[in-house]
C-alpha cells in the first residue's frame, strides 16, 4: 500500500526532527520538569507548546474534543500528579468551540443516518452522506457545552469536587481566544478551583 | 491570591505569542486543514506539534495517559470526522511509558493508603505519604499495558473496528521512540487499522 501524502509529510517532518534530537532530549525523565498538566481542547487552531511555552520535558497535555473533564482525563490527571509528581492544573477552554454547535440529539440524528461527514449551513448541521449510519451514537454523552465560560467553570468544579484529586493541587481555569492568542483567566473557576 | 511560579511563567509565555499572533492564525477555520487526527499519550517528552510537524490549523490532537484508545478518545476521534471533516487517524504510543509501571490493583493500593506522590525506587512503586487515601481508585480502569507495541495493535484494533469508525478512515499504528525522536510504524498495526 503506498502511503498517503499526510503519512509522507508527517514522516519526512519526524525524521527532520530526528535528526536534530540531542542527547540532552535523549536523557529526560518521566516526570515533568515544570510539574504541571494541562487539560484542554484537542482543535486544531490551539498550538499548546506555543501558546503555553512549552519544551520537551515540561508539562503533561491531556486533549479531548471540548476540552472536558471526562472520566478519562480524570484517569490522566491522576495518574500524573499521584505517580508523576505534578502539582498545579489547568482546564483550558477556547472561544469559537465546536462542541457549542451540537448537542446529543443532534449527534445521534447525524450518526444514526450515516458515518459521513455533515455539513454546518450556517445554521444547523445536514448529513449529506450515505447509510448505513448507526444507532450506537445514542448511547454516548458528547460532553458538549453551549456556554464556553460556564463550561470552564464545571469542569474546574469537577476536577476540584474529585474523590482522587488532592484538595493541595489547584486547579485553574483559563479560555483562550483563537482569533487573538491571549488566554483568558476565568476567576470564578480559579477561585473555585483553588487549593485548601 | 497570589499566582504561583508556573501561571506567572505560561501568562507570560502567551502574552509572547498573542504579542506575535498574526492575522492569517486569527482567522482559521475550525475543520483542520491537513484533514486528521492524532491520539497520543500526555508525556511531558512528546512535543506533538515538532515531533509531527504541525502548526496551528492543521490537525486535531487527542492526548491521554498512554495514548489509549479509551471511550472519550472515540468520542473525539467520531466528532473529529463527523463534524470536522479528518480523514486519516494516527494512534501513536511511546517507549519508556510509564503506563507499564503499574497495573489497576497497584494503583487502587497507593491511592487507598494516600492522594500524596508516590515513588518509584527501581522495583516498584512505594506510597510515601500520609492519608487519607480514597477508595475510589479500585473503581477506575487505569488502562495500563505490558508491552508497548502490542498497546499499539490493541488501540489501533480498537478504533478500527468501532462501529462509529468508518472504514473509510485508515487508522495507522506508530510507536516514538523518547531517546532518538523517531516515529517507528507498527507495520502490523497499520496493516489492521487500513481502510476497506
Amino acid at each position: 500500500m503506498s502511503k498517503s501524502t499526510v503519512v509522507q509529510e508527517v514522516e519526512a517532518a519526524n525524521a527532520q526532527y530526528a535528526g536534530r534530537f540531542g542527547e540532552k532530549l535523549s536523557k529526560l525523565p518521566i516526570p515533568p520538569a515544570r510539574k504541571f498538566a494541562i487539560l484542554t481542547c484537542m482543535d486544531a487552531r490551539m498550538h499548546a507548546s506555543k501558546l503555553f511555552g512549552l519544551e520537551e520535558g515540561d508539562a503533561h497535555i491531556i486533549r479531548n474534543a471540548g476540552g472536558r473533564a471526562s472520566d478519562d482525563a480524570i484517569r490522566s490527571l491522576v495518574i500524573s500528579y499521584k505517580l508523576l509528581g505534578t502539582k498545579e492544573f489547568f482546564v483550558v477552554h477556547h472561544t469559537n468551540c465546536g462542541m457549542v454547535t451540537f448537542n446529543n440529539g443532534v449527534m445521534a440524528g447525524l450518526l444514526a443516518n450515516s458515518l459521513e461527514t455533515a455539513v454546518h449551513d450556517g445554521t444547523a448541521w445536514k448529513d449529506v452522506g450515505q447509510g448505513p449510519g448507526s444507532a450506537e451514537a445514542a448511547k454516548i454523552d458528547w460532553l458538549t457545552f453551549t456556554d464556553d465560560r460556564q463550561a470552564v467553570i464545571d469542569d474546574v468544579k469537577k476536577v476540584r469536587n474529585h474523590p482522587l484529586v488532592p484538595k493541595s493541587i489547584p486547579v485553574y481555569g483559563y479560555l483562550y481566544d483563537v482569533r487573538t492568542g491571549k488566554l483568558e483567566e476565568i476567576a470564578e473557576a480559579t477561585e473555585i478551583g483553588k487549593a485548601a
